[in-house]
């Protein structure tokens, strides 16, 4: 059925780069082992001292014979790494040099077959490159690219933005191929059937866009895709769309105006009902049990952890400013994605719209 | 002064195109009556038979008294327009084929020193189009944009992003010509001294972007403005910059994803608190002094008004969906521009510059 000839895993758990995320080792080692203890989950963590210390100091405090019972079950497991990716390290650089750094470590776990899957918190463009160099691209695909979910108003439908960041610059094939890994990762991961896919441009019209944007809709109209058409910045949250595909400079800009956007207006809500007046100071108090409601529904964390589309072996890549629960969510993203075995299901649709990559 | 030889205006009305609002008339007729009234405007209106009429009603109403007065007075003007631009026209076709359309005859007005700006709530690129045909551009720049106004933290500063729509693809000469036009803006409409000027990116280190953002960021750091180097789509409303340069068709598609978090925060908050327990909806009662401050604080309208940068004369767009106040608002955006003279400052900064633009 796949058309390359990775043999079937059985192994499932996840390799967690430890290192390289701005709030240090804690929440990495604590959604490690939340996700052991209470999602079942196996995970090899991959990092320096101060990793194996925070999880040593886990495991020996009072209570925590669950923790101890899960080390010595191998179902978390610790790999130490000499060396660490930091977010000024630039990702070639990364690769070529730093052979031994706790991502690069976890990369190599999973191609020799001892993990399933990866996750860091660290570098991202340092990531991608390990990643890509470790595990390879699938056949036929030009360029791996990240995808980021969105929240959407459509009850139980996710919006991709791919490429979130990974291609500044990038040719109507790259934008086609993100479509089709783009649309397996909803359909396989998360159920969704058909996904509607959209390139973004400047306006829903056929002759708005650039040259990129029209040859990118044109070639995704030859594959076996439900393809819609251009779609604009505001065609985001509505859930109209499932698949949005651009170039990663255009990815990421928008991804970072969003984020603006929310933190400015929770900061401009904030500031005026804990300043304002004693009716506002109430109507904050009262409004409080709304708030924690739309905060757990537009929780980033639950969408944070965004996979490398197009590589050979799962990889995952999370926010650098992951907290504990963030950690976890980034885990069970990477399990879904091997449970379902997404990997095998995008090069069976990347190969069965061969003649679109190909002419 | 001023190196293009136009002779300074007495004439401080405004041309207003009543047509082409996806309101009808009847919101620019009652904003056009609001700004003559209460801000001292003197406005021309341009438009068909249904713009005439509505004019006519409100000047017949009871206790419109003063709305007759205005008339009498040649401060709210009407002028005939046998065609109309609708949002399908493309650009050039309304520029070639629509010469008697209430856009054209409202540039016509400014050219011909009947007015001294204008302003559409029109098909935006039909406008640009227009303006441009019309007016000609200040001498050396090369290609007109779009700067929109972007609230911001930072009191009493403003952020524009600049080009927000009318370039789809750009050279870096024409995003350093939009730092200098967005500068000129900020300083003299607004007073805002040495705006800061940023090349909108996928990251702030100087290796980041692609060669059109780190182009046309070398050439604006040859420029006399003041360059703080790449910003990222989160610094949109920090406030830390003041100018932001990007291609069109990257504005147009983060203003409008701006715009979709915008209004998906605000369906996400009404539901909660409209369909949720009796707390909700009390917390959400006692709220509404707080929400009516920060609507009117982050009112798009007060923004809304865009000023098309880099002709000889000054045209505005609003949004198409502008309601009377808006329309009063884009008006009083015009008339600070005509009022601070911001053609002539930004053609004396464009020629002062003028060694980066010829080598």
């Amino acid at each position: 059925m796949v058309p390359f000839a990775e043999p079937p895993r059985t192994v499932q758990s996840i390799a967690l780069d430890a290192m390289g995320g701005d709030l240090g080792v804690s929440p990495l080692i604590e959604g490690a082992i939340q996700a052991v203890l209470h999602d079942g989950a196996a995970v090899v963590v991959v990092g320096g001292p101060a990793a194996r210390q925070c999880l040593d100091d886990h495991s020996s405090e009072q209570g925590h014979l669950l923790v101890r019972q899960a080390r010595a079950a191998g179902r978390l497991q610790f790999v130490d790494a000499a060396d660490v990716v930091t977010m000024e390290d630039r990702p070639a650089a990364a690769v070529r040099r730093k052979k031994h750094s706790s991502m690069r470590v976890a990369c190599d776990l999973v191609e020799a077959g001892q993990a399933a899957a990866v996750v860091s918190v660290g570098n991202s463009g340092a990531m991608m490159a390990n990643a890509s160099f470790v595990f390879g691209r699938l056949p036929r695909v030009v360029r791996p690219a990240i995808g980021t979910v969105l929240p959407s108003f459509a009850p139980h439908k996710r919006t991709l933005l791919v490429d979130a960041g990974a291609n500044s610059s990038c040719e109507p094939l790259h934008l086609a191929q993100f479509g089709v890994l783009g649309s397996v990762y909803l359909e396989q991961a998360f159920g969704q059937s058909r996904p509607a896919v959209a390139v973004l441009s400047n306006g829903e019209e056929e002759h708005k866009g650039t040259p990129l944007t029209r040859a990118a809709l044109a070639l995704l109209k030859r594959t076996d895709l439900h393809v819609v058409g251009f779609c604009e910045g505001r065609d985001l949250n509505e859930g109209r769309v499932h698949v949005v595909v651009t170039d990663g400079f255009t990815g990421n800009v928008v991804l970072k105006a969003a984020e603006g956007v929310f933190s400015f207006m929770g900061r401009v809500i904030k500031e005026t009902f804990e300043q304002g007046s004693v009716v506002d100071k109430l109507g904050g108090l009262l409004s409080k049990p709304g708030w924690a409601r739309i905060k757990a529904e537009l929780d980033p964390r639950e969408f944070g952890a965004a996979p490398l589309l197009g590589l050979r072996r799962p990889a995952f890549i999370a926010h650098g400013r992951s907290d504990a629960h963030a950690v976890r969510c980034a885990l069970r993203a990477a399990r879904r994605f091997v449970d379902h075995d997404v990997s095998a299901h995008m090069a069976v649709a990347i190969e069965r719209n061969a003649a679109v990559w190909t002419s």
